[in-house]
């Protein structure tokens, strides 16, 4: 028997928790119940979470629960965070990924926080100038792996090389029949545009493309990010997070105007009755929740952050996400990344 | 009699011109035919701008043809473009306008090129410290001016201080009824986001808000770009670039999975035969020809780009673009602007 896939999770981060984090959990549990491959550790008030697990009748050989008397508070920085967050549920799933009895933690709180305490107790992985914060984005014909979304707010041509290196091997964990197809954000395909940065990086990165470990695609715009033709868009932290929550206001604001649009007169709230399952299509295919959780690449482990102000089906989905990481063998292989271009 | 405003257009440049400059020219003057405040100052082949002008029906007193045997090319860089573009349609629009016989030029070619010879022709104002690309974008209240768009790739903080400036003297001489209400794009609100030239940037703004030139809001993130919380929303030209092609490129694929929902099958086929009038408005609010046209501002008078591709009403909306900043008496308010930051 083969070692079961085990994940961290952090049952008190996030707006109204533990009650989503443990509906979460019900939802996974039973998108999964033929399956027995998993194991699911859960940190938080012990006695909190047994009678919510009891609540939403959530019975399974798969779930443990680990004591943690101490959260983490919104308002903790992340200055503070190393001296305040000892033996919150937190710090606890980190602790328990680093001690090898979890494989990935998971948490819907303080973003600066996990960050900070992941990397101070997981540490960097050999050959990894810096972690980048990774997320999914949708394209045409499938999904892209965007990163950095926010780690690090300036970053030199080693940094995007690494989060190449990390973004790939993403991909390649979760879409196993995908080639990873890297390009570089910037505002211009030609050679010459963009900052020197972006120059230096685009030279290392078309000398080791290669079919094992990436192919380098060169510069793709903000518009083209959507297209299909990439799958793992390279950029530093401030443009990747500019980038990602621009996209959302965008889609927010014209589904927004399109709410409006057909729920303005009779005509158009007719014209829901015959349209109704094309546009919950639409909408499902557009749900945020389905791309939620930003995954933590570079340190020895993952670790994913859920947005934190998440429903309970949208941090069931970061659990699915957990667990297609593992599954698919992530460490491996951002370390055959890491020793490929190491080598060329 | 007060002066009339003159505009000089280049019919040359971009896509399917002089037909879709000239025709856009036609649909400026059918639009306007009651005014006589307006001159068309019109640079291009003048065989061929006199055969469109009759072929599309066009007769006007407010229209000049002037002679301008060249045209700058697409391959033309900007390294090359001061030897070669003289005496080109584009560089005679300037040309007429720093000589004072047009108060705004307006191109849809070479983006590069323009950039360099209305810098060269037309020079810095005094006190301005880079000139920036500015765009219209809608929220949800009204509409945003966004700058820098791509015209500087790397910002220090008096080059974003004076983007601020330059912003909100647009936005005041498009919409004189509303106060501008400066925002730094950032990837957080709080005061430790950012980087240090942004930090060092807000810090100024703060001391010079003020309800004469712009109020200061503070930071702002993508995805609060179009709440209609702040009008003139200031970053670099990489950043810019990157948030108007990535929201550019949202807005094509949420709108393209739409069409494709809702063409999906008979009863969504019938739907649009109900919703087909609020869908229609829906469209026309997000139509991008709207927001067509890219303001060069900090040199000494205003430049517009109008986008290659467009089509003939794109580019009308562009000429009426220019026409409502000179009506608006933007170099006036920019200069305002100056005075006040620089007494402050």
């Amino acid at each position: 028997m083969s070692k079961k896939i085990s994940i961290a999770i952090d049952a008190m981060g996030g707006d109204n928790s533990p009650d989503k984090t443990i509906e979460g959990v019900k939802l996974f549990i039973k998108k999964n119940n033929l399956k027995d491959d998993f194991i699911l550790n859960i940190f938080g008030k012990e006695e909190l979470i047994h009678q919510k697990l009891k609540e939403f009748n959530i019975s399974s050989n798969n779930i443990r629960v680990f004591d943690s008397k101490k959260v983490v508070s919104n308002d903790e920085t992340p200055l503070t965070a190393i001296k305040n967050s000892k033996d919150t549920s937190m710090w606890n799933c980190i602790k328990h990924q680093v001690d090898g009895q979890s494989d990935i933690s998971l948490s819907a709180g303080n973003t600066g926080v996990l960050l900070v305490i992941s990397r101070m107790i997981l540490k960097m992985m050999d050959n990894v100038s810096r972690p980048a914060l990774a997320g999914l984005w949708p394209n045409k014909l499938g999904m892209n792996v965007v990163l950095d979304l926010g780690a690090n707010i300036e970053c030199d041509e080693q940094n995007l090389v690494d989060f190449a290196e990390l973004g790939s091997a993403l991909f390649k964990s979760l879409f196993s029949n995908e080639k990873p197809k890297v390009s570089l954000l910037n505002i211009g395909s030609e050679e010459v545009k963009g900052t020197e940065v972006l120059k230096k990086t685009s030279k290392i990165l078309k000398k080791i493309s290669s079919e094992e470990n990436f192919i380098y695609k060169g510069y793709i715009e903000g518009n083209e990010m959507m297209d299909g033709n990439s799958n793992v868009i390279v950029t530093d932290g401030f443009t990747g997070n500019v980038a990602l929550k621009t996209a959302e206001g965008t889609a927010k604001y014209i589904t927004n105007n399109l709410k409006k649009s057909l729920t303005k007169n009779f005509f158009s709230k007719i014209s829901l009755l015959f349209s109704y399952f094309s546009l919950k299509e639409f909408k499902d295919r557009l749900d945020p929740r389905k791309y939620n959780g930003a995954i933590l690449l570079g340190l020895n482990g993952p670790v994913v952050k859920s947005h934190g102000g998440i429903d309970s089906f949208g941090f069931y989905q970061s659990i699915n996400l957990c667990y297609r990481i593992i599954k698919g063998n992530l460490m491996s292989e951002i370390k055959k990344n890491l020793n490929h271009s190491k080598n060329v």
